[in-house]
């Protein structure tokens, strides 16, 4: 029996309900765009199998393994690699029967419905997922994943995947991205500009890094104007490949349009290795400026994700290294961080920058009235660990009442768990269409508009947004 | 056919909806007190017809043309004054279409239900408005302002407002607040004063402000006493014109008590205008005090709207001026801000404070419990880009708990669009009602209680608190 | 006729309602596990008779008296002490009568539930509480409080409560504890562990704290490893009467994990009263550190309480001093200030801390992102101003997404009014159970789990948590 209630995340009860039904009827068939993600081009290049049902669903999943590490299993037995790559536990199945002990963790969680969801509509099972049924499911998936229609092209066009970004530093070059374009294959795969390792002076390896993005593109990038000039090639160069927007994730979103000279002794104290945490920062800002100053010129969409502490836990850094759950948000001011660049550039309607926030006080405060008047700012979907039924509803009930929908841009997955990503879709559509319901009856917008919304929403936002 | 539900911004479903039904009825036709608001006193006093409906409803409206230019419309357009007080384009037609054509963008906001209720109520147009309908919609209400009982008091009168207040300067000379009282008219307008431009130094012409206060007083306002005699003085002279409020809108909630030494230092600085940006805070904050204790001795209520960042685009400032839409809520702290003040004067029963926020994280966390214990301190409604069905509605979800309803003062529409105003004390009671209902549905309040607080929320409580 | 709706809380319409009530019958009759509150031991030690109702409703409960106040009563009027002991009213009737005629101030708050509860179910009052019946509820109160089956012990075990914890300073010799453990009463109360008076440098008499802890305790707590060693002594004694968690209410959440060399200096300076405002808070963040690695050694769960400003208003604390009402949340942040501890121990999963907010903020954005990947950090229930039916859903939907139910713990009273504890489960109780049915009945739950969630956190969770 179906573990997915067909009306799930829609409103409880009578006609609110059906409306909801009845809208998301209009677009859950919609393509899939997904404009900012974590997938690796290398599946969609080499279209290898994907390995057991561990590696696919547990052992790369930080939804997954933050929560059974929260309640004491450990990161070793769940085969997550240590920093030096060693692996504790390499046995799928006994990873697997773990994490199906652990399943009933995730009740009440996004996790849960993506898991289900993918067991469902990617491998046809239908029975609830823990002990006792483990080693069935893991038997079933080990068995499908050996079969070609269950290889990374035929699932992408499987889940109506119109276009898909993947996410890559200046530093790639894009060997995977090529791959795919000469393969032939139709699918539609674009790469995105993440310059942080040559933007952040605090990256490991800074110096060392902006000298080989030099050589990649043929330009001096020890000299600001040099730097500058290979930041312009490489967007080029990533725009051969599809690129559409840039992203940066730094901690915070402040941002800064420094004199030239300033930014010149900023960026020589990056290279010697001499900024202080401060002037790190300031660089970082300055260069957000410099960014979208390019895409004023080049027509790259500007993503800013701040906000995120990133590998709190000093101990598990050093242990497992980056990226293993311990990403924390915290506090984020946009108001003041945002001025320097909008004082330069934030009125020129040809900008698009999409803000992106963990911090949810901001919704109604500063996002929604910064969006609601900028011509060049646009709100990103709730993000993270508000990617999620409350976390959706929440964006929509703080944004809209003052930016409206149009400043929104649809949805974004933002995942490396490529079997969720129909999932994920499948939860922003159910929210939007159950949100548009709920405006409906109570008198706040028409029934034929909600239609027309809902296609907004769904398809056509993300597409003007991302200028995809 | 009209564009509004009658049961608009009830609950959807069953009982809840028929007792919101119930409750509204009870209370909408009460009489519209507006204790807070920026008319202009002028068009009482003159009566002359509004102008032309690009005038009435798109130039002057921040929320309408905001949104148009968060989407690429120029303000030059829509022909929104330059700081010069030139306008590029003065075809209202013209304007009117461009406005109607946006209208899609205003779907899930509340100025979409403000404008679709006044059209329906003021001027009796119940066809959607949009493109096809935008000169129909011109032609209409421009007939209608040529009219009688389009003029400003017969609208006055139709809306049903007791009494309404408008916003002055204590430099203002209350010109056309006398020539209302003098024209025999029975409408009840009173003003409210105002201070900024003689108590915050970093106000444009700080110093000359203070010496025309001072003249306007008939005291030397350049020292500390004359200037706080002045203070008294103008107060009084607005008293005379039905003030019964003063009204402060700096930039944080921060208040100060200091030994008068410092003060007349401050204040000596403030004259020379040699204050750091520091000083000239805490002088403002000072001040505060300062207005509080003389409401001890006249009766006066305090309002504190503190947290925007005024004018945050500076291109947009050196173009536009001031109040174009750039204002931006921030952060605002509330319990250090306010002890200075309160240790001072806040646990003496015969002052009023009433504390507006921008920032909704400190409803339940520093408002409520405040309000919920000095007996000085009042909650205003939900405010600004929170005046909405869903900020309405957190607002009483998160202070109610803590403080009840009677530690707030009912609803202010707080506004210059004329035509808004039944349709926003409409929202108010709407979702007051539903608000109400809930608790009645869900075992917290009993029936007929319901019915009074519904009574106090629409009428009673804001009479109360305003003194009027 | 009663004024309590059998079906309070739950969803209002249909089939949310019906399985909310379902739910809540498989709960409601479990026995209350109490972790954490402030009813007095020497109640269930004497097993006196409660004094009048006023005594009892009143007087001692900072809820009631502060709405009271905040209206203008006074508390002269309602005979709360002042700092000195004195009180300005003794008349029991008197002050009750008073608090009948300001019952209507409590419309909509969880006072007002806890209140009619109380009288209905402890001593069979239906009646609608207020003026007209106030002398007839005066009267009964006071007389069912000469009855033997009102006095603690026989309420304690009427009530269902299966174990109460109490909070006491290591300078509290425990004698109520013992004399109840000598009576042979087969209650279970027990102790837990708050070390303010001896940990944190401000408190008054900081020095003296120390050396009669030092006392009791048998070792020179003037010499650094003698007050830890102190420290031990006493948490093991408190451990003899029961105790299985320490409690922190600090004004921030910051924790240090300092260098011995540091510790001792900031500790000598503090026995001399020399610490700065910094000083000292760094000093009792790194006491919170010296707790954990002691939890590590004897198992005692460690509560942080942090956030309140207490005793706000400096004019009421010098007149009544503390805990008369004037306690203010404010912002907390938590990601930065766990940080040493954490790094310390956090990703012990011996260790067990149980983190509370008064700022409802980071529920979302930091509290359970932190107890979603630390094995140490659980989340301790909606707390003080937000111990509420609103409070407590914002507290599932904001925390369950990402840090699951598993990292909760079940619901705390933290109340010295002994008569609402059964109301204050029983809210809780209702809360949730209406949480899962919406869970389940928007299909993120399943029916069977939802029941066995509702036995977690109305009974298993909260004693596996506190270990009791």
């Amino acid at each position: 029996m179906s573990q997915l209630d067909d009306d799930r995340l829609f409103p409880v009860e009578g006609r609110s309900r059906d409306l909801a039904r009845t809208l998301y009827g209009s677009v859950k068939d919609l393509p899939i765009v997904s404009p900012h993600g974590h997938t690796d081009p290398r599946w969609y290049a080499e279209n290898e199998p994907f390995p057991d049902p561990a590696q696919l669903f547990v052992t790369p999943d930080h939804y997954v393994f933050r929560m059974l590490f929260s309640q004491g299993v450990s990161l070793d037995d769940l085969g997550v690699p240590r920093a030096d790559g060693a692996r504790a536990e390499i046995d799928g199945r006994k990873i697997w029967r773990l994490f199906a002990e652990h399943y009933y963790l995730f009740r009440g969680t996004p996790s849960r419905l993506w898991l289900d969801h993918s067991f469902e509509h990617v491998f046809g099972l239908t029975d609830r997922f823990g002990p006792e049924s483990a080693d069935a499911f893991y038997d079933h998936i080990s068995d499908c994943l050996g079969r070609p229609e269950f290889r990374p092209r035929a699932l992408f066009e499987r889940f109506g995947i119109e276009v898909i970004a993947t996410t890559e530093s200046p530093l790639d070059d894009l060997r995977w991205h090529r791959m795919i374009r000469e393969s032939g294959w139709g699918g539609r795969v674009v790469t995105a500009y993440r310059p942080d390792p040559v933007v952040d002076p605090e990256f490991e390896g800074f110096a060392e890094n902006v000298a080989r993005f030099g050589e990649m593109a043929g330009t001096d990038a020890t000299t600001w104007d040099g730097y500058l000039e290979a930041h312009r090639n490489r967007r080029a160069y990533f725009k051969e490949f599809g690129a559409t927007s840039s992203d940066h994730g730094h901690a915070t979103a402040r941002t800064e349009c420094l004199p030239r000279s300033e930014a010149v002794a900023l960026f020589e104290k990056a290279l010697k290795g001499t900024c202080t945490a401060e002037e790190a920062d300031a660089f970082r800002g300055h260069m957000l400026t410099e960014m979208a100053r390019m895409s004023l010129d080049d027509g790259l969409v500007l993503q800013i994700h701040p906000g995120s502490r990133r590998n709190h836990s000093a101990p598990m850094m050093a242990q497992y290294g980056r990226d293993k759950g311990f990403d924390i948000p915290g506090r984020t001011d946009y108001v003041t961080a945002l001025k320097p660049l909008l004082d330069e550039v934030g009125t020129d309607p040809r900008l698009s920058v999409i803000l992106f926030t963990l911090d949810e006080t901001v919704y109604a405060r500063e996002l929604a009235p910064l969006a609601g008047v900028y011509p060049s700012l646009k709100l990103g979907p709730a993000w993270w660990f508000h990617d999620s039924a409350e976390g959706m509803h929440r964006f929509r009930e703080m944004t809209t009442e003052t930016a409206g929908f149009y400043n929104t841009v649809g949805f974004n997955d933002d995942t490396r768990a490529f079997c969720s990503i129909p999932a994920r879709h499948d939860v922003a559509r159910r929210v939007d269409c159950a949100f548009l319901s709920t405006l409906v009856n109570t008198g706040r917008l028409a029934e034929d508009e909600a239609f027309d919304v809902a296609q907004e929403l769904a398809y056509r936002l993300v597409k003007k947004a991302y200028r995809l």
